[in-house]
């Protein structure tokens, strides 16, 4: 099974993909989709969109994750990654994808066994559990941590259902 | 012209279609986008989508405009209202439309002559600008202001440029 994990940003979203046998898991690709800063808001969210249809259509992915938005402090920056996040869900369910979406303490504890790990840590388990995966950055780190936090909850149904 | 105002989000989607001839308006039509308050929220995001595409094939509008977000001082509200927000903007960007986004005050200032109108007063001047009109409720009435709104912007600018 291919998971498609993602980190939504408007200047940049991280996306990671990863396959999923049994308990084995490996990594597939990894990468930062980018918008241009210069350009208007409605043009960045559909060439947002347009990077994300590419992606599936180039990996076919099977499921998604998306990390549930930490509400900051800030209401135009939460209000800036709500637009970015809203396009992303929206294409990842139009790409017929159901989304898991998980708190980021919970991503910690399945990646580090600890809902407290810092981000070093959880990027430094990431690529301890995906052998000779090239990480492309920070958001890239945090896609391929929800894609392998949704494997594991993906896994514990299969067994407990 | 054909222009399509529009009023997002997550619950409830305002829309309104008016036509502008020179200076002259009038009305198309208007109406409410409703998604389903039990589906995931990527389907239901989805969903305005796919109903923003209908609708945009169905009128064939040649402008749209949308009023910028208030922060709420909710950030869970603020984050609801930026990923239905970021759909809607998406949405009418793929669908090849430039978006002009309006301050709340100055959709007012537009319609009524006053930045500080009330709402009462906005709807009531919406009707009385677009002669026959049934407004199909408060979002539909704002949608019809961001888009009278955008009709003067555009005609002043064929003036001024």
């Amino acid at each position: 099974m291919i998971l498609l994990g993602i980190d939504p940003g408007l200047g940049t979203t991280g996306w990671g993909l990863i396959r999923a046998e049994g308990n084995r898991l490996s990594h597939i690709a990894n990468g930062r989709l980018k918008t241009d800063t210069a350009a208007p808001l409605p043009r960045r969210l559909a060439h947002l969109d347009a990077m994300l249809a590419a992606l599936m259509a180039d990996h076919a992915p099977q499921a998604a994750a998306c990390e549930e938005v930490f509400v900051n402090s800030n209401p135009q920056s939460t209000l800036k990654l709500g637009q970015a996040r809203g396009v992303v869900l929206c294409a990842l369910a139009r790409g017929g994808l159901e989304v898991g979406e998980y708190a980021a303490r919970l991503v910690k504890k399945a990646v580090v066994g600890t809902g407290a790990a810092e981000k070093a840590q959880v990027h430094a388990m990431v690529a301890r559990l995906l052998p000779g995966v090239k990480i492309d950055g920070a958001d890239a780190a945090d896609a391929l941590a929800v894609a392998i936090c949704h494997a594991h909850h993906l896994a514990s149904r299969r067994v407990t259902g």
